[in-house]
């Protein structure tokens, strides 16, 4: 669920003065999203997006956030673009918080995602590093290797009570990550949670590419991996060679992988892997019992992990190296 | 938040192609109501709500809420109207959960309810029981005066947790309004919980009257009575005379109240406002620890009541007894 603040509708037609976006017919909390409160907009003029920043997003990230989906909008990109006010403005104050409009996109998200999806996402992952080549701002990626630690921490002492010998685990693989974590492969500006929930399909073509809440500078390839452990595996954890042959193919049709890429990618997939396990793993041992939010199943992640722990090169993901394009 | 089964796209497209609703653009949960979960889906045909009924409303209740909204939408009444598959059906299956589509109704629920917006409560509350008025299937209230007992049983030890005093009162008022509670006024079918959330308004004209969840045949008066403590309090309890009398004779103009009806609305309005302090006591008393749903205020509901108590006739809510047009 997402909605921690409700608007009045006298307070948010006022908000909507400041736009040309017509008189607004209805609005509706949206229960997706963990980080703000969103909702649903109609007015006279289309949908619409609200959404509220609440206290764990930065405000100061909040132009980077913004400016980033106008210029990826701007270069060809479908993802959410915010409004202009009249002021030229695209962030307000609403209930006390950071608010903006957004366009709202059509489209539905693969809750079982078919090795048509995993190409089409491969396609627009690459397309949306292209665009990004020459967004002039930056924002550091606070949950890379140097932000593991800290979760680590917060979590080893208790690791065990999820799964026996998860700290052992835990302990190496990050030590074996802090050191070999590559530092010179090409970086942009990266997405860092495409999974399925922010990929917006009509039929198989991507609709649209949405929350940028974790968007961040770092290396292309992070970005590649992360979607090679969210998108090519099935729901018993098995890895499907044919969703990732697939997503890597199209990428690569659109932005060719370096060989220095290539190699590090089972690498950065571990690092990927360990990345959504910590925050997984911090968040289950922290919800108060009885919530009525389930977290996310870290146990997923450790699957993950130690499948990308044996992958050798990229053959398994069944690629030819050097040769992603069959 | 009301999103307690998730649907993949596929399921829902091959449940929507039972309708003639167009295709499928997008569907978003909607953290709106409590007893079931909600989806807002956007066709190429326009916008409709998607109910999944989730445990604790009973199905066997089903046909009497989808007849209802289909009778009163027949008789002028603006009310979300089930959608009819091609085979003539209104409810189907999905997710393994009843479920049916039922039109979207642009319009926005008052925050802070003004003088008109009570006025035209008012006149749509008096509309919408003589729509009701032919409506062949009927459901008892299962929380009308022989209903309170159970609850109060569930919540009698504990209720002083809430409020010194809190048991001592709930004792002599169920007491007293088992022994006087009407019998023979004029009954039919009400809405049983019309509150500011339920009734959506584009500007001050009421636009359509939602969440028909605990419909059913009781006294029409009692509907009144909800809707006085409901709509004619301000924020710090303080009774409104101004909304009330402008409640009242809105509803008059349309229907008119008998004497007998008139003399009991302030009893009415104690049973009113015990039910729902007795649900609001026992969700209280029975939210686990670090939940994340705040349940509503019982609190209020003492304060109404006790306002209720002190009330001689209809002089008290703004208007002359027998006389409610001014």
């Amino acid at each position: 669920m997402a909605v921690y603040t409700d608007v009045a509708a006298d307070e948010l037609a006022e908000f909507l003065d400041q736009y040309d976006v017509g008189e607004l017919l209805s609005y509706k909390g949206i229960a997706e999203g963990v980080e703000n409160s969103n909702f649903l907009l109609h007015t006279t003029s289309g949908s619409f997006f609200l959404t509220l920043y609440e206290k764990r997003v930065a405000k100061d990230d909040l132009p980077f956030f913004l400016g980033l989906m106008a210029h990826l909008a701007g270069h060809g990109i479908s993802c959410p673009q915010p409004v202009k006010m009249r002021s030229g403005e695209t962030l307000g104050t609403l209930a006390e918080r950071p608010a903006a409009i957004i366009d709202f996109l059509e489209g539905v998200w693969p809750r079982k995602p078919s090795v048509a999806h995993c190409s089409a996402v491969g396609q627009a992952l690459a397309n949306m590093h292209l665009a990004g080549r020459d967004f002039a701002m930056s924002r550091a990626n606070a949950l890379s290797v140097s932000g593991w630690r800290p979760l680590f921490d917060a979590a080893e002492s208790r690791a065990d009570e999820l799964q026996h010998g998860l700290r052992t685990l835990l302990t190496a693989e990050l030590d074996h990550l802090e050191k070999s974590w590559p530092k010179h492969l090409p970086s942009g500006v990266i997405h860092a949670d495409l999974f399925p929930d922010n990929v917006l399909f009509l039929g198989e073509r991507v609709s649209g590419i949405i929350d940028f809440t974790f968007a961040c500078n770092d290396m292309l390839a992070y970005d590649v991996a992360i979607c090679l452990n969210a998108w090519c595996f099935e729901s018993d954890y098995s890895f499907n060679v044919t969703k990732a042959r697939a997503f890597l193919n199209a990428y690569g049709r659109e932005r060719q992988l370096s060989d220095a890429e290539q190699n590090a990618l089972p690498l950065l997939a571990r690092g990927a892997a360990l990345r959504f396990l910590l925050t997984r793993l911090v968040d289950f041992l922290n919800v108060p019992p009885g919530a009525l939010v389930r977290p996310k199943d870290p146990i997923e992640y450790v699957r993950k992990l130690r499948f990308q722990q044996g992958v050798a090169s990229m053959r398994d993901y069944g690629v030819a190296a050097s040769g992603l394009v069959a």
